[in-house]
């Protein structure tokens, strides 16, 4: 007499079998039957390949030192081919970007350096990575000027990354986050713009100019609200929490209460190394999020907890090849973004107020 | 013959001895001798209280959900005896703040809700830890109202949030940190206050009141840095990270472009749960910070590598007993916060242009 | 008309109020009701006097640097007192409970030392903490030259460290670990001894003394699961993780075997900093160790992601105060440790076969 | 006139390029100019293709649940093709590839699961696995079988579980840890034996052989340490840290107690999920290690912060192409590991006494 099988016991573990020349998909397809965080980011794999396969809106959120860190590339990559179609960044990731874009460096260094020593060269230390703070007063500058030449109004955090992108691409010709996002029409939010160099540079317009560097991030509330309820069908990809992650969960909470047909991201996923048990925003998991309704109650969602460093090299290797096809199909959402009020699909997107869509149907 | 004792070998380990009845200051003072978190806490403790004794002004940041988690009144004691003089929070603990200063309350909950479950109830979860959507909605209700009855011109969020702190004491003469800092006249920076319900009920004011909710975050940085210029010699407290960290650096490193007294925090103490091995900004060390000039290169300086929910209680009741005679003794700065210019000790303190002290001596 | 409240919104976050001259029972008592790790510090304190008033057999796990780090009094004294009644530990704390017993120092250092300087010095880092490494071989031969004074038999780590503590009393007179223990007759396992410093001392032994140094770490399995089946309800308290957090769980499981009326833990509360997402034993939660049966059903238990160094003198200084009438009245098992069979409350706990109790009635 | 580039600003920053169809080794080695733990990743790369180069006897250690999380062959892969000589081991892993070699398996489970349903149905969690308890019951019952079959004396852990592996070999004729590593003569240390299953199945021997299952674990320290002896060249490779990390690096010090030709660890890496800030063993740095003597002053050497089961499935892939030629080229130290006395390189490896070999020179 067979013994019934636990309905806890279906789907056995299947150990990586190593054998060279695999290919990253490869071995994220090895990985989908391990366990912990390696069984997670081949799961990541799969959920990004349900988005791009759907028609849903895309939402990137980044934070941490990953352009400072070699990943702004990968970044732009997924930008200029629609992996994704909207990001949201903190400053200090636009502008490493902006300097490296500008034909300057990060260079390797060590998380053991002398500090002091590193200071009286006026080198900045980001754990392990170095910058000539010399250099970086000269994006300063060089954003400073940009903005003074700008009409002294307000202007979202989203409109005038485009138009910096835009400047930054007419003036050095090079790929980037800033760059292909201007080339390819995607829209960057950067709630926090106010907390790095960005808005330094940003600040220091005020110098030359009175009344410059006016930006109206609650206007980008009301936008990023509005793309929500404009196409109420969304995905989330954060890499490292911080104000990007809640950002992207706030567009779509706040999108909800004018418009009854937003219902939550249909996907999500995280990478990203804090832990849920402190209560912060960056380690809060993905359930949580949905008491919330920031995710739809049946959404297909994975956390990684890892370094992007790590994760996103694989991860974005593996969907080079197993998203081709699914990238040739997708329609992603055409955006225009040079001016105060941007579209989506040929719709207007104001951010000046929310588009109520909950009118009692006649 | 004696051998000489190692240059290494110093100062041994005190193990703490257990004692009944031990008061917090007493605890902390067993803990200066032994290893690892323990000891840093308790000098955590000392270096607080040498920002007390020395004139410096004292920048606290904070960051993760703090409010919600029950340590909102502890804020509001330091801000209201001074124990800091100028607050950068992100904007979720000043709405959770203000959601317990209007007689609502956050609720013990369960890690291992039923997110589904409580979605339903329109129960929002922060870890262990329950809010009801509705009375966030009537919040965020609130705010707009209040912010729609506003000249509607740009403020600074430091502005607005005095405002807002004064219509909330008006409104319910309860105590909390936006109140405290209100009655105090102590500043509040709130530079990613887009990522935040307080933001979202900015927002909400434009649907009645067009051009309402102009928030000049820019402005705040311009503000921050005079503030460093005004008096150069500063302190920073960091709880957990985030924006407030950084924008507290940020402000010190912005000043000293134009103001050569400008030489870093004298003294830095930080509480965080973040690692920097990943090179976020959340875990980054101090010595990192002295690198970026943030630091004074003699600073006295901590970092506590832990939950603030365990760590604050301990380490604030400690001072309400060894910095009674500091805080007697103490002259914090001045401030008239009222309007778009404040003031520091009588002296302005714009947001639209940094005052350089660079000028050549004739 | 009053809408009626949340069936999830009970109990109302009590923020914590600061106050001079809080004693550590105090501000436990106010961080009942705050969130996060604070509160489950909280809540071990609580749950650790449930144990007290129960009848239940204690076991405490070490691991981490602890004794080092300046907390080797403190279990000195639950040991004494009776917090708890058996005692699984590291070697290396138990090593650096002799080295400090024997009259010997910790150091503070500092982790950012230059560790070819210290490996020409001589001395031994444990981040913050120096040894001499010196002092360290003179530990290694004392151990040895003991361990070869013995009759050249198996020991069981639990003889061989009464025996230990019993020779290290009457050679120094000095309190600690091991000292207190074998005043207290409470038994220390030590499974993994043959990685430390004692296992170390122990291999030497029979560079003098052929055959020396046998432990019989597979008796200690047998011995402990006995101690359960001989007294069923038993409790847990670990700090740290590591081997000794699983040998206590092991010593339920195994006895669960051999006696049906062992049950799994009635209470456990566990403070270390170690997560579960990468699947390790040292952050495995307490309720994963239910499913294995480990914890029982109905256990009172929480976790505490902190470190010891921070969590433990608070926790033992408030149970100073809250426990002393706890441990008035309770009666802990009595032990008798100094030959191969051990015993509990007057029965044999044999450690080369299993009481089995399960024979049917007859 | 060009300015003279910083000493500190040597080597930039390469940003990782996405290309479709890169191989592991194409992937790590596009990681090896970027940041934080993506850079270390590619360093342990290096570092490995290192020992394989140099005559070093090779250590690997492994600590968390990697055999049940699906790492079990690759780290049977690693021993059959020698990138390895020696495994140290926590007994869980080698329980768990047991398990599995005789042919039953571990299942995809979910970190959410009730685990009092899963104790009612008897299933066992480890984080997001499962396992049947009936069949580790099986596994129990099978090892104290085939332990009761042995001549009842003492046994190293290391002789043991050469002979369990031969008796698995035997048995099942199934790859895995175990049987890997009987095929190929390679040894396998489990110095906390007694904290797993295995350590209860050699306990339940006791049950119908007195006298069974006795592990003389103080013989596998002068073991190892004497293999160090042996050829004092040595490297060391660890997963997840716990005993077998220590144990490898204990074997290193205490050779060199014995031998002046001893100088620690040529090489080490280090891949695991703790950090240094608590004083925990695991989260040690290879940096502190050097204080210890426990790796050479000029040693190659990388701690890697990431969970093992993202980092070794990639690691272990990119090994398998570049590392071939150099498996071709190595010659490995040969053991004979049958009996209790083993030997490498023809030389004798005792347990009962270190090797000296410090003797003047007449």
């Amino acid at each position: 007499m067979t013994k019934k099988p636990s309905r806890f016991l279906q789907t056995p573990i299947e150990p990586f079998v190593v054998e060279a020349g695999l290919t990253a998909d490869q071995i994220l397809a090895r990985m989908e039957r391990i366990s912990f965080q390696g069984r997670n980011l081949a799961t990541a794999h799969r959920v990004w390949q349900k988005m791009l396969e759907d028609d849903v809106t895309i939402f990137m959120g980044m934070a941490g030192a990953l352009s400072a860190g070699g990943l702004r590339l990968i970044v732009a990559h997924l930008i200029q081919h629609r992996y994704i179609d909207c990001l949201v960044s903190t400053g200090a990731n636009l502008y490493h970007d902006l300097h490296e874009t500008r034909g300057q460096r990060h260079y390797i260094g060590s998380p053991h350096a002398d500090d002091s020593a590193l200071a009286e060269s006026r080198i900045d230390r980001v754990y392990d990575t170095y910058a000539s703070e010399e250099e970086f007063c000269g994006n300063d500058n060089w954003i400073a000027a940009y903005a003074a030449t700008l009409e002294p109004r307000a202007y979202t955090s989203r409109e005038f990354l485009h138009l910096l992108g835009g400047h930054l691409w007419k003036t050095t010709g090079a790929n980037g986050i800033l760059t292909a996002a201007y080339r390819a029409n995607v829209p960057i939010f950067c709630p926090a713009i106010a907390d790095s160099s960005i808005g330094m540079g940003l600040s220091q317009s005020r110098q030359t100019k009175p009344g410059a560097g006016l930006i109206d991030i609650i206007g980008d509330i009301v936008e990023s609200a509005n793309l929500v309820i404009r196409k109420p069908r969304t995905a989330s990809v954060v890499l490292g929490g911080g104000t990007p992650k809640n950002f992207i969960n706030q567009a779509s909470v706040q999108a909800e209460f004018y418009s009854s047909e937003v219902g939550g991201h249909r996907y999500a996923l995280q990478i990203g190394t804090d832990v849920p048990q402190f209560g912060g925003a960056s380690g809060s998991t993905l359930e949580e999020a949905r008491s919330w309704g920031k995710l739809a109650a049946d959404a297909a969602q994975v956390s990684v907890l890892a370094d992007a460093t790590i994760a996103l090299p694989l991860l974005a290797s593996a969907l080079a090849t197993t998203a081709a096809p699914l990238l040739a199909r997708r329609k992603p959402p055409v955006f225009t973004l040079a001016s105060r009020v941007m579209t989506i699909d040929g719709l207007t997107v104001p951010c000046d107020r929310f588009e109520e869509v909950n009118e009692p149907a006649v």
